[in-house]
């Protein structure tokens, strides 16, 4: 295995963990477990430690949901929001509820300030799906302030319905949510004033 | 101390770590500690150890909210939902972006099935707010269908915006989620169609 493939197992192994278990919970020894790899590669390629690995893992969860959203959202914002909610009820539902969203999972567990480096990560992350979704908003006509608010809630709402279906073991909080916003998107966009929900 | 006051410290001891540290990451000895409650007395009142004493700090945490959102539905689904965002915002402002949801917190982490009382309970609190919401936006004249879709989207947004604040160290996810929430209300009660965002 090269050097660069180990790293890189590492990474999605500590993305995978993050998902189903959280932050704290999870020690280096058993990232490393659950990737395969031996414990002496783990401080090897992340001297940094656990953070510095969860860092990373949240910036791989931050660029695959960056690409995806990138190319769905050139069909438009309701096609780029579909997609953004199937790439979530995928993993929802491959996982049998078990898994969610690393970058959510980083964000809800206190870090000590000097150690919070999956934290800027995660408000990153969320950051950057925020301006993406806002300048499709925008590109497709609707109002500055309501595309950055819409954006928002869309990010949010997704992020908040993945524990709704792992804590209901249903996924029909997405579908609901997945309907409510794509109503709300129609709406600001224009083509759809009259039926906001 | 009488007895039931120091079980209930140790149950809102509990719902504190789990605001801040999530489930997986707390043992029954930091809770006893956080609670200032021998560790003894933690195992005296709650046989079944850390789960059952999360399950009932989830449950703390539902009745809480059931009661404030009970108590504010009734002035309408707007002063509802204001009172429900206002609860989030001070707690997340008051504990400086420190804590959350211990109800989003239990969701995210996987449990053995054999020992999911906490997740268990959190489907349930969900569950009842999305009900009271949803009652009252068909109250004053939401459709059945839109009324339900709508305390969903309320109650996951919610619950997803509080955890981008606190990655974001910032209030204003919040905000945003705040109006644009409240502008959805509007229009599905019928009073600003024209308005949805």
């Amino acid at each position: 295995m090269a050097q660069s493939d180990a790293r890189d197992r590492l990474v999605a192994g500590a993305a995978d963990m993050l998902r189903r278990r959280g932050l704290n919970a999870t020690s280096v020894r058993e990232l490393a477990k659950h990737s395969g790899a031996p414990l002496g590669s783990t401080y090897h390629y992340f001297p940094g430690g656990k953070s510095q690995l969860a860092a990373e893992a949240v910036r791989l969860a931050d660029a695959l949901t960056v690409r995806k959203l990138t190319a769905e959202l050139s069909a438009g914002p309701v096609d780029g929001l579909r997609a953004f909610v199937g790439m979530w009820r995928k993993i929802v539902v491959d996982s049998d509820f078990q898994a969610g969203c690393p970058v959510l999972a980083v964000s809800v567990e206190d870090q000590p300030d000097e150690d919070d480096e999956p934290r800027r990560a995660a408000a990153e992350a969320f950051g950057h799906w925020t301006v993406l979704l806002a300048d499709a908003l925008r590109e497709h006509g609707a109002a500055e302030d309501a595309a950055e608010r819409t954006a928002t809630l869309i990010v949010a709402a997704i992020e908040g319905t993945v524990a709704l279906c792992r804590a209901q073991r249903s996924i029909r909080p997405l579908d609901q949510t997945a309907e409510a916003l794509e109503n709300i998107v129609r709406s600001v966009l224009g083509a759809g004033a009259d039926q906001p929900n």
